[in-house]
């Protein structure tokens, strides 16, 4: 039978989601896991791939098993033999035939930006550092511009080439607010950019970020995003953002 | 003249505040960090050791300078200089003669547990966990019996002989809340103990700590605590609770 697994990770100390030779990602210590508690060799799908770095709340992965146990025990089994860096947060029983990767119909991400002179403490491997202040009203109100259905080839890092370059983003907020406590140390002083598309190409929630912060500056403007957006050209958008500020938060299916 | 520098300290990657031949510690890295900036070799004080894995919100240092910099050029200096672990929060001048050691009239330590069966993530360097349910009303009623002065000895570990182990302590409470948010994976999961007193034994907070949950599982009760308070032997009281969820959050002077 198949299960649906809700999968956490802190990305911090892996070479991002998916099994290289020699590397330690979060899919090798998922499939270590499963083959410790049930047996079986298995390959597990997810809903795509994170990078080194980054991080995931909701990340779904596939899995096809024969296995008897229960979906409680698999929880509570996974969880004591995975490292303490990743959580499995729920085990389902999934519809025959489920591809994480191929059945996900949107996804939302969220980029954490650390905004204040001060730099970060306790929460520093979760966002992003930018000392210099930003205007997170502007920044929603540019962000808007992208919201729909456009070729995002601008916001595309090389590497990683697709078939088509058009996504659907559904939703895209940019709020000031207090997302980790930092127990106390950064109180208001972050800016969530949560993005909800069909799917996403290579390192665009990152390029994304890194633009809007561009605008939050004052360095740029909302017309720009139009200009780069219908440019297609990745050298015109800002920078891609770091790693660290970078959850995946929740999929669809 | 003398300062006063507030330093807050993710210590996990720390073998405690107090300089050490040959082991990575705060101190030296603050000590590291001022004379990078001033060209002095300054030897600082602090408000107390924390151990190895303990954190710090508020930890206050003196130091005995001739710098002719601004506190605010301080600040921003020693964090440029800093690891990412380690920030200064505040400089501020302090009386001539200023000891943070010898001149703290009290201070406030928060230990925080997980508690839940699904183990912490993104907060877990800051946390106990504790999987079986915990009764933080009770744990709380019965803490009061501490709050007052006492013979603490038997709350103390060996290897620190002090003069006297009479202690005050000024207030005490236990909570049920969510200081730390872990990304929405942790909602009213966690139990804060929060000890304000004059001055505390080796391991003092700690062993407070794992006592109370003991009486939240229900294994004791109040007036247990009371003989053990009575009978000044470390044996009859709790396990020392894990470094990883003590933070120093608070000194007054």
């Amino acid at each position: 039978m198949f299960f649906k697994i809700t999968v956490a990770y802190d990305g911090t100390a892996f070479s991002g989601w998916q099994r290289q030779r020699g590397q330690r990602t979060v899919q090798q210590a998922v499939e270590d896991a499963w083959q410790a508690i049930t047996g079986e060799a298995a390959a597990v799908t997810a809903s795509g791939r994170t990078d080194a770095g980054v991080h995931a709340v909701g990340q779904v992965v596939g899995i096809e098993s024969g296995t008897q146990l229960a979906c409680s025990q698999l929880v509570m089994g996974l969880n004591a033999k995975l490292p303490d860096d990743v959580l499995v947060r729920r085990v389902e029983p999934a519809p025959d035939g489920f591809h994480a990767t191929a059945d996900a119909r949107s996804k939302r991400y969220r980029y954490l930006i650390h905004n204040g002179r001060m730099p970060p403490l306790f929460d520093r491997q979760y966002v992003w550092h930018v000392p210099s202040p930003l205007d997170a009203d502007r920044m929603h109100e540019a962000s808007q511009r992208l919201v729909g259905t456009h070729d995002f080839a601008c916001f595309q890092s090389v590497g990683s080439p697709r078939e088509s370059t058009v996504r659907t983003i559904q939703a895209l907020t940019v709020r000031r607010g207090n997302w980790t406590t930092g127990f106390g140390l950064n109180n208001d002083d972050q800016i969530a950019i949560e993005v909800t598309g069909d799917g996403f190409l290579y390192h665009m929630v990152r390029t994304i970020a890194g633009t809007l912060v561009r605008v939050g500056q004052g360095r740029r403007d909302g017309a720009w995003l139009d200009e780069v957006l219908a440019g297609g050209d990745r050298r015109a958008a800002g920078q891609t953002a770091p790693a660290s500020g970078l959850m995946l938060m929740e999929v669809w299916y």
